[in-house]
Parts: structure tokens; sequence; C-alpha cells
């Protein structure tokens, strides 16, 4: 396997034509796939403007299998081109049994790895966790033609968990197909900070893991309940082990970033900074807590650290 | 107990003397005291220089017990003042058995908190590992007269397992007093990505979190072991839950930060963005596993998940 591999993050504005949508994506594909990709990853939900603006139980006709339509479509093509694809779909399991997944489609045309998005987000015009189950496959890498990548999608970027997982699962790179954008109320007032805030941590991800990571976000104003909707901020990126941003895309407009993945920088800032090395595995329990709170200090704990600070005096 | 308590953040450069370094200490919080503060953090192992940089066993001679001479010269002037500080100690527990730690005081000038560095760097000039025994006293937070505290130590501040478990012990700020600087070779190659990463990490996990980060650390050239030694790069900042950077220090100078902790504003960030509620609790098992690794997929879990696309087809 060589040490390098291009990736390529399909920055997209999606039309209410599903059909288009693919269409669009495909020709996309091929564009990346001639300016030297080999690892193409295309934004959330990328079929579809972002239905979850609304509750509507008919937009689960919208989920398909895993392999189905999307993944079809996407497969021969990967194959002819010889490129690895990360193809977000609205996944149907079975009857009231719904994910948001990213299907990893290798460059032989065969599905590498299926992502089911592990943490579900509910916020106004986001109401996630009406359409999806949580996934149930767990944090995964999967080894493509050129590399071991990993998936993640979208609210799990928020969560150092969900990369240290991944990147313990031996990815080089971590892929985040995104749906985010501001209220446009908000955008001008808690926009700036939010969206720093979004970078900012991906990028700590980066360098706490020492992986590459990719942000695919869509672009463009979508109302499709009505309403004010949603103004996706684009912004899509790139950044390297080190949490450098290589490349990034506009605000608002289309746009396919280019980048190399070089698992050798990968190791030689892993060998600078060895975190791996040095985390404190006997002593992580309570990250399976859902709080630990303050209550934990007493009577117990507070008696053991008196008892312990006794034992310093003598 | 009120909504907000303000902060002092002392980055300060330390002389060969340690009696100097404490009465400089003193008077600093004194200062802070002075202009506002109510909890003043000093950097990371303030009474001496950055030790480290050489293995010499004869510097265990520089340790000392907790209650020991530095917190007994800052409980009364803490009590005095009405402050909490967090205090940095070359921890001597008993012969052999060292820990690189920091006491809290808290304003009724009793030790309200110890905690001992959990993750132990070891790199060329920062060799931890000789002098500190690993912390057994886990990640925590302890209650001050103005609010609830975290505190970790430099090379914690990589960890987000750390930043994490220590917010969920119900911390409104996590402060790290710190000991980081260039090697004087690199300064100009790594070094602005060196501290870039730096910053970034830390404003991720007060992200992450929601909670208010502040990085302590100290300036200067020192070469205690002769050799090139270390530039401490200062720049000791803290940051609110959205990961904004509230005040920076310069690079190179002595400087007291103040800054205001404010726990309605941070209620108001987990609002908008409830990361804590979302957590996957029962997937994080991995994360006490030094490494997961490509050969988990298989056999087993190739076979498993192969199992589950059949039924996904079915």
């Amino acid at each position: 396997m060589e040490t390098k591999f291009t990736v390529a993050l399909v920055q997209m504005a999606m039309s209410a034509d599903s059909e288009e949508n693919l269409g669009r994506a495909l020709e996309k594909i091929r564009q990346a796939a001639r300016a030297g990709a080999q690892v193409i990853c295309l934004p959330e939900l990328f079929r579809w403007p972002y239905f979850c603006q609304r509750e509507d139980a008919a937009l689960f006709d919208l989920a398909e299998p895993v392999p189905g339509e999307t993944t079809r479509a996407i497969s021969p093509l990967a194959a002819k081109l010889g490129v690895a694809v990360v193809v977000p779909v609205f996944e149907r399991r079975s009857a009231g049994v719904y994910h948001n997944s990213a299907a990893t489609i290798d460059a032989d045309g065969q599905i590498a790895g299926l992502y089911r998005k592990m943490h579900i987000p509910d916020d106004p015009l986001y109401y996630e966790k009406f359409y999806f189950a949580p996934g149930d496959l767990g944090f995964q890498a999967c080894t493509t033609r050129f590399g071991r990548i990993g998936t993640l999608i979208c609210w799990d970027q928020w969560y150092p968990e969900a990369a240290r997982l991944t990147a313990l699962r031996g990815a080089s790179i971590l892929f985040y197909p995104t749906a985010i954008g501001y209220h446009p109320r908000e955008k001008d007032t808690c926009g700036p900070a939010q969206r720093q805030a979004w970078e900012t941590v991906q990028r700590g991800h980066a360098i706490a893991n020492g992986v590459y990571v990719a942000a695919v976000n869509r672009v463009g104003h979508e109302r499709p309940a009505g309403g004010e909707g949603l103004i996706f901020w684009g912004g899509s990126f790139l950044c390297d082990p080190l949490g450098t941003v290589i490349a990034q895309a506009s605000p608002d407009k289309e746009e396919t970033l280019l980048g190399t993945v070089d698992t050798k920088w990968l190791e030689e800032v892993r060998r600078g900074w060895p975190f791996l090395r040095d985390r404190r595995i006997d002593a992580y329990e309570g990250l399976q807590s859902r709080w630990l709170g303050e209550e934990k200090d007493s009577p117990q704990r507070a008696q053991r650290t008196r008892r312990k600070r006794k034992k310093v005096d003598r």
C-alpha cells in the first residue's frame, strides 16, 4: 500500500429532485477522479434537501436499504474509475427502523464498510431523533484500496469519544459527512462563534488523535418545511494530524476540495507527540457514565481523600 | 452561590531561587486579589525552573509533602484575602513516590482538593516519567467558595478523556497549570504549528464539554541543564464554553489575566448545544483499550457485519 492517498471532499447544494442530486453527485465523483482523487466523500443525506426540518412520517418513504438504489448507482462508477466513495444514505432496515448511515464503497465497487450515525441530535429544525434510530454498529474504520479510513456523521463531530474510538481502530482519516447551518436570524449574531467552534472542535480531534480530519458540508438556503429554513454554512475542510487546515471551501459555493493523506507524516506527528502512549486507560471508566457530579465527592470520596491526605502527613 | 466568579491566570517566569519564586507568587496573588480575582491559578511547578530537562536523582530533594512548605505559605494568605488558589507542587508522598500535583486552597485557607497529574509525558528535555509517578486520585473537581473548578496539569491538556471526566464531575472551569515551550532550534519551523495545536485542542475541550478552560503557562528561556534549554511560550489564555478566547497573554512577558466565569452563560451554551444529552455511554467501552486496530474487524467482526447486512437485504 502506498503511504499517501488523495482524498476529495465534495461540498454540494441539494435540490428537491433526488434524481438530480444523485446525477450531480455521480458527475462530481467523475470530476474528482479525473483530478486524481482516490477516496471521495459526499455530504450527509446528499440525496435530499435536509428534510429533518419538520417531523413528517410520510418522509420515511425517502429511506432505502443498503445496498439499495444509491449504492447500486455509485458502486459501478467507483469500480470503473477505481476510486473509493463514502456514500451517505437515509437507510431503511425495516418498517420503523431507519438510520442516518454512510456506506463506504471500495474501488472494486464492493461495500467495504457501513456506519450508522451513533450520536443523534434533536434541535429546532434538526429533528433527527424523530427519523433516525441511534446506530448499533459502533465506531469503525475500514480498509479501502488506498488506506484505512473512518466515517462518522455530523453531530458525531462534537464528540471526542467518537473520534478517539475511530482513530483507535486504525483510521488515518476521519470523514464527517455533514449538514450544518445557521438559523437565519442567528447568522450574524451567534453564527461566527458557532462556525468557529465547529471547526475548532474537529481540528482538536485531529490533534488529540494524530489523524487527518475531513468535514464535508452542504451549502445553500433550504426551506423544505417553509419558514425561515436553514442556511448551510459550507466551509468544508481538511486538516492534518497537527490540526493545520490544508484546504477549506467557501461558505456558499459548490466546491470539491482535494488533499493528500500522508501516513508517514501521520506517524511522524505521533512520534513527536506520543499521546496514545500515555492514555490512562485504567482511569477512564467514568466515561461510560452520563454524569459523575458532585455527589460522588461525598461522603465516601471525601473521606477517602482525607484518609489519603492524612497518610501524606505521617 | 453567585452565578459569576472572577478568575486570575498568573503567567510567570521562574528564577533558580525557589524562595524568590514563592515570594513573587505571593505578591502576584495579592495583586490579583486587589484587582478582583476570586480564584487564582499559578503555573505548573512554579517553585522551580523546569528541572525535568535532565534526569538527576538529587533533584528529588526539591519535593515536599502536601500540606507542606508551599501550601502552608499560601493558605494563610488565601484566607486573609478570601481567595481560592490553585497551587502546583512537586509532591513527595514517600521515599521513591513523587507526583506532579496541584492543591486547591479554598478561601478559608483549607485544602479543598488535591490533584495528581494523571498523564505523564516523556520527551527530550521533558523527562517527567523519571520524576513523577502517575496520579492515583483520578479526575476530580472541587467546590470552592466561588464555584466548582477542575484542575488538570499540562500534558493532560492533550487528552479529551481528562477534560470530559473533569467536566462530568461538575467543574465550570478547567485549570491547566502548564510548562510548555519550544526547543530553540524548532521555534521558527515547528513552533507556530505546535503552539496553535496546543491552543486549539484545549479550546476543543471547552466546546465539547461546555466549560471554561484556563491554560496557565510560564515564560522565559530556561537552561537548568545547560545546552539549548527550552523557551516557554507563555500564551496563557482563558476561553468560554464556545471556545471563544476571552483573554490571552503575551508569549514572553509575565502577566496576570483576569476573566469572568459565568455559569449562566455556561448553561445557556449547554442548552443550545446539548452534547451531554446525546453521549453514547453504551458504546464507549473501547476507550479503556490501548488500541483497537484492524484485527478486530476480522474474522468475527467482519462476519457479524456480513450477517447484519444480509438481514438488511431480506
